[in-house]
């Protein structure tokens, strides 16, 4: 028998560094006078039962899970606007305490489902009572919209065993539809205050 | 000079305990084995220059806080979907612990600028280091989809100083509607859900 | 068999809140100016295992764990010095939002093993989902040197299963009497510096 | 003028990261079913008042704060024993997160206030939002009896600007020893139970 709390001690333990790490972000941009393009952050473990799942429909072997889940470790960085997310992945990028492994962009493709968001797989050293550990883990950067949206199917996955109904699913791109249509008009009434900004200043520069 | 720390005081204290209570209901539903209406609870004190600002607007006199300004306690609790919003009015309304004062509907009749949401108003009790204290504290109930859009809404009117131009305007009325098609789809799918399930009770109903 | 997590569900909530609402006390002295008799506060609900324990060895019935065992819901109120245990049991004796059930005081008559505290057994009520619930929890108080020496006797008597041998039972006693000899110490510097004050104050009067 | 909330953020910032990570290292412990030496962790950034008045005191320049102040992000650990602390000194010694760039032992040598604790100062670097910036916090790790008369010292030095009254000074310095003696008398209770508990493994081997 696997003892799951050992395991995952130090994955636990990278969740709750990254969620302090990112979240401090906020507070940098901040004292800048900057907007943070992190509205929140959130993380968790995987449950036990989830991993099993998992690793059974993936055909993972237990005693490789450290290597061949990514995301035993789960990060979630919203943002307010699509823009924002890119810029969340280049603060990533350019962090000197981890390693990024791998990027899977699922906001210029998204996939059937509807869903959408960016994942970024980590390399992440953990401290541990024996010394430093490396570990995986998995970021996934999406906006309000996008996380909304994405919270639902998965509880439908979870209610539905995979098997979602094809009306359901119909319904369920539409609402995907919705989501992506709330996030195009936020982003541009965002341009719509830059641009004012832009002009602002324009006239402002125009009188000196 | 007026001492906001000791007048903010009680109502820190109440924003405190009202989160902890609200939130509270989340994990009462979750071991009852039912759906929680609430997604998640914000709450702040109102910041010393707005409260400067709205007194003014409102030509309310500083002596006059305690009864004049009902969001100086101000909590958030967001829902999954629109239907939930009665559930949690409903929940509020039978505590023993607070008194309901006063109640604003602007889900069946949302305001001009495109804003939904339910506020209630209520009379709550905080045991001060001189005894009780009774304060007003408003608590605004709403979806996922209705407080993205409020807190654009609110950045806006913050950096036009409540003059947002008419083409900005146009364009956050514009996000209102997308906004709520998206809580109308999410919506559909709960009711899919719920059709779904009972369907399926009826199927095993008609076997015995 | 007892469904533990619903059984608990309240005495869980109560915990929480009755934290926010002690833990207030702090700010809500500090913003007047005062020194807060609190220092700092925690609290858990008994572990299973160990509810079933007690129940056990007090032969208490589990269908009225509600009514006859008091500390399902538990609170630890940590004090600076020891007068200012009885200032937290005068703030909790004139709370409006709890009843006092019951008040055990092991300060002014220590137990045999050496242990100090004031226990105040209350009623409190939770609202839950099916309506308000009162609920018995109990409330420590007791200086950070008492805290200290119960922690270390509560996991001997946790190693020993209660049949702590008697040359470290006579080791412990010693311990608790350097713990008492460190709170005289510590009162007699308070009473100190409010007599320096007291004469700085006579001193500044004697001018006028 | 100096804008401090700038200055200040990346050790807020490295203050909240070294919280989570010492935390860490209880549960780290605990699932590996080991006691844990850290009893518990605190952080602060040094108020601006304070640091000014440290400043003075020690003629340091204020553009050369962060070389010649190394406590400006202050961290402070708590053990149970005193054995603990340099198991914690280790701990952080072998961390590869941050590099020790000085120690100081007043354990073994007491300062003459009566004060002891052990002083480790780090490198730490923190990701800001313009790439890696490299700060200097100080980790002091102590007991929960020493830190008990350090915050009383801490508040008298305060009360009384540095000069604290003879008669006063030799009432603290006797509640230091009181302080002590609780440490030696806790230290002792451990040895028997390790002693006690070899025994017993002793026995039990014997047997095979």
């Amino acid at each position: 028998m696997m003892e799951w709390d050992i395991f995952l001690a130090p994955y636990k333990q990278a969740v709750d560094e990254l969620k302090v790490k990112l979240r401090g972000y906020r507070d940098l941009h901040e004292v800048s006078g900057k907007n943070s393009p992190i509205e929140f952050v959130t993380g968790r473990v995987k449950p036990v039962p989830s991993i099993l799942d998992k690793a059974k429909r993936k055909a993972i072997p237990l005693d490789q899970l450290n290597t061949q889940m990514q995301d035993l470790a789960g990060i979630r960085v919203m943002c307010q606007f699509v823009d924002d997310i890119m810029k969340v992945v280049g603060l990533i990028r350019g962090r000197t305490d981890l390693t990024v492994v791998e990027e899977r962009d699922y906001i210029s493709e998204k996939k059937k489902s509807g869903y959408r968001s960016y994942h970024i797989v980590v390399q992440y050293p953990v401290q541990t009572v024996d010394g430093e550990k490396k570990i995986l883990a998995e970021i996934q950067v999406r906006t309000l919209a996008m996380n909304f949206w994405a919270t639902i199917e998965h509880s439908l996955n979870y209610k539905y065993k995979g098997n979602i109904p094809t009306d359901v699913k119909a319904r369920l791109i539409r609402a995907a539809e919705a989501a992506f249509r709330l996030d195009e008009e936020m982003s541009q009434i965002r341009e719509e205050i830059w641009v004012a900004q832009q002009r602002f200043l324009q006239k402002n520069a125009d009188k000196d």
